[in-house]
């Protein structure tokens, strides 16, 4: 047999177990509360790295579950992020998922000011009238933005997703929101990506159920 | 200072500037024909691997173009590679980007026949009256079952980017691409993802520039 013979709804808990074997085999526990994050991360990237590099806040998963029953809003810095993400399940909570990178003013706004779009659409994303979670996959400046927002005593979030991917000023931008004292969840380092962050969003989400 | 303070026009530059620096201290020299595809993918993952696992037949970079020039379409197994790869451009030279995996058909066809989505919108495609290009970043299925067809002599993809990640069928999947005589850019192992299929994309879209 040239391929493992699956049945369709079978493959996504074979790839499950595979993992946990390989973190078994590598002599990793993960902690209880927060292993779906990470195995479903590490489904989402191939790299078991993600079991060593990923960092909760204290409670963090349980603070999330807490914001998107309560209806917060998700917005991601790429519209990738925003596909990836569960939409159906939010919206049963009342929440939404938005992404402002692709919004005409926040493009002339960036220009004008000569900042990212990711940083003005922080911005924007913290003037809505709703509880955020940031879901932040691909941009440090949207990293730094919300940071400074919080240094300038305007906004502060009420959860950050921290996994940008790249080599300038990612690991940086990840070291500023760890230390902000912000529930989050980051991956150190330069690793990261959209589906790194939808996949978080999809693991809590998962273990949430849904309302409807 | 806290972190490095650079233009947004520049943030790109620099990353690709840093990936140079760090594979010539790591003594890789890539092809001059696939380099840019090669950046963008350690781009969009921060992971050097790629430099030694992604494959490309004879000449796919030019095919590619090719195709895409001819307005061949672009098909995804996920809405996040949708999402991921530049429409405009593929737009500008006659082309689309499209993705039938939320298509309820697609859905319901899969369910009756106990096969993956991805499998049936594979045949979708196959069906289209266009070249395409199938930029598979998710399912081991939907390339398996493009292999399958070509065995039974139904159909022949012109292009496949074959970069699924994660650990049910990926490896052997791809594997089946790389000895299947179709132009391919393929990368080796469990790696990969919606956000490389599309960095593919977009760096072969890139190197073409816009017709409009």
């Amino acid at each position: 047999m040239r391929y493992e013979n699956i049945s369709p709804h079978e493959i996504e808990a074979r790839s499950f177990e595979i993992i946990s074997g390989e973190l078994e085999s590598a002599g990793i526990t993960l902690d209880e509360k927060t292993a779906s994050v990470t195995k479903r991360c590490i489904h989402a990237s191939a790299d078991l790295d993600y079991a060593s590099t990923l960092y909760f806040s204290e409670g963090a998963v349980d603070i999330m579950k807490e914001l998107i029953r309560n209806g917060a809003y998700i917005v991601t810095d790429t519209n990738m992020a925003l596909a990836g993400i569960n939409r159906k399940r939010v919206e049963s909570f009342g929440g939404r998922v938005l992404c402002f990178m692709a919004s005409e003013d926040v493009a002339s706004e960036a220009e004008e000011r000569g900042v990212t779009r990711a940083a003005v659409s922080m911005e924007k994303a913290a003037g809505l009238d709703r509880d955020v979670i940031f879901a932040i996959g691909n941009a440090p400046t949207a990293l730094i933005r919300l940071y400074e927002m919080m240094e300038e005593k305007i906004f502060t979030p009420k959860f950050i997703i921290g996994v940008p991917v790249g080599f300038v000023n990612v690991v940086r931008s990840k070291e500023l929101i760890l230390g902000s004292g912000v529930p989050c969840i980051v991956n150190r380092g330069r690793k990261g990506g959209s589906s790194i962050a939808a996949a978080i969003c999809n693991a809590v989400l998962y273990e949430m159920g849904c309302v409807k």
